[in-house]
């Protein structure tokens, strides 16, 4: 983990516009003010393209989407491409549906993504890989090296995959993470904060595979560090102590 | 309460495609993972019938509808008909205005119900019976069981009407619930959690009374068990805590 | 603080309909059932004149507004200036884009509000007064005073300007609230609940600035309260803490 990633997230608070699910909304904004970012949440295509100029990063995730917003979703991501900042895509659940699959395609063939995040049976689908899924979560893992080595050559970016190792590729060197806890699967938008987070660091200085790396790698210390809290007795009170444990010090969270 | 139930939820973890309401997004994905089932949450036409054919289940709630949801609940009803699985209604608030009542008249006529679910003022409505209600409240109780045979026996369905106690009719047979907790009339989607658990329920081998009432008391056993709990200072620090309930065994609940 | 009118609230249980913003709906909803009042969202064009009729108070809060929600909005605002009830304004983020301003300038044309709240760099572009802002925050507060003198001119309304310092201010007299903490601004939706708390006080007998100074005072000192309990140990677990708290009598946050 490269601390001084995290150091500079939270000394620049960076703006990041996120066009997100209707679930996690609420959860993702209170987790990403307290990893020291500023969320800022709109899905309005006449505004998408200005709030993406005054953002220093952009989430598109399509776990809720809906036709008339897969329009907002491309202008943020153009006005992103074009003022250079980065802009991450959750396309989550994508082989639940052929709807899900034609606005992915849509969405990767107009915006350049700077990182694209998702489970094995999510990221294998963008490569035509087809694992076997329940809903939006991936069963089984696959060869997630190879499906994030895929992903990052193909659409050139950096590949995140998560699962019980998360693997972060960007076409050339894979990094594996191993820090986390299963309780994050029994907590809905447990990936999608981490879109969140994860934008928030490829606003830094540094290489894109160390913010990355950072990012999944700081998340999961975060949730671990949560999970063995003594407030913890399950998912519901998992919460409150995972978002305090957001805004942490890497050197707090070893203890 | 059947134990058997409870069972076969936690390890089939039914895929429940809820259409429901914005407000409580969160806290039904939540409370279902909780509970042992697996939300997914959209609302687009293109995918309703897709999502719904993936699903173990489906749950719609009318709560915030808006006219062009109506056809994405009605397709994903229809599927569900049509697959074989439960599908459950919760006509939220439908006495408080003609639109929500032309809504539900619509997915009445279209969609065949495996259980329906709500207070006394929403079911009275569904049945011709005008109770006080304020916004999507009841403020009295009517004759519940009443109200629960006349929908059970209109819709050929399992009617649920909660309150003070709450009553389970599958037009031959009532069963009354007696546990629960006043505080889950201070949380929001108090009610449209029980909706998701329901369906869950409903998704498993047994009795359809059986099942219905499972959810219910199990439901109500979790409130009061959470309720007592020290950490409990009032409804904010209720809902952690609820969710964890939600986890437990009937045995726990007890102790 | 008047705590007559904090009694009259929890007495009467007003039901105050939102068009608010997705982001904050479970929190708003939550947090005011706590407080004493009765949330009730919706923005479905076709009933929200209906549902403003049935209410007691109406929010508007343009944090994730669409096109197609300004129409829902503009008709519960004008039933509600019909009725004689009142409806508060949270221009959120008006400064941000020029969608916001034309939608903003649309509701002050067609709806009388009663209190119209916001930072100070989104009341200020209410009256033509730019501040520095960040995305939906202000960065600035410049002249809180001079700029809620101005907005209650304009707009014939009571003036909330929010900050370090709360300004309020009906034109003639100023009122200024210390109470507060600055782990509110962790807090996604921290000002919009307000907004919320303020309608339901608006909806008792007593003159509007002792109902505004009188919800801003209790809600900044149930914050200042709850950040000072045991259990809060960051933006996360203060959440249930302040909403618990909001239903506490005066007396018992001095204590």
């Amino acid at each position: 983990m490269n601390e001084q990633i995290l150091q500079e997230v939270r000394e620049k608070q960076p703006l990041i516009h996120h066009l997100t699910n209707q679930v996690v909304m609420n959860f993702t904004a209170n987790g990403l003010l307290s990893f020291g970012g500023t969320p800022i949440m709109a899905k309005e295509v006449e505004e998408a393209g200005d709030m993406a100029f005054l953002a220093d990063g952009v989430l598109i995730n399509i776990g809720t989407v809906t036709s008339n917003e897969v329009d907002a979703m491309i202008k943020a991501g153009k006005a992103a491409n074009e003022k250079g900042i980065p802009v991450v895509l959750d396309p989550v659940g994508v082989a639940a549906t052929s709807f899900r699959k034609n606005v992915i395609d849509k969405l990767l063939k107009e915006v350049r993504f700077t990182a694209i995040k998702g489970n094995a049976g999510e990221m294998g689908a963008l490569v035509g890989e087809q694992l076997e899924t329940k809903g939006v979560d991936a069963v089984g893992e696959g060869d997630s090296e190879a499906i994030a080595q895929q992903v990052a050559q193909t659409y050139k970016t950096v590949a995140v995959v998560t699962g019980a190792k998360d693997v972060i590729h960007d076409g050339e060197t894979c990094r594996i993470n191993e820090t986390g806890h299963p309780i994050l699967a029994k907590v809905t938008g447990g990936g999608c904060l981490l879109g969140s987070i994860l934008t928030a660091c490829l606003t830094t200085s540094g290489s894109r595979l160390d913010q990355a790396y950072t990012a999944v790698a700081f998340y999961g210390a975060s949730a671990a560090h949560a999970a063995s809290s003594a407030e913890v007795n399950g998912s519901g009170s998992f919460v409150p102590v995972f978002i305090d444990s957001l805004s942490a010090e890497v050197k707090e969270l070893r203890a």
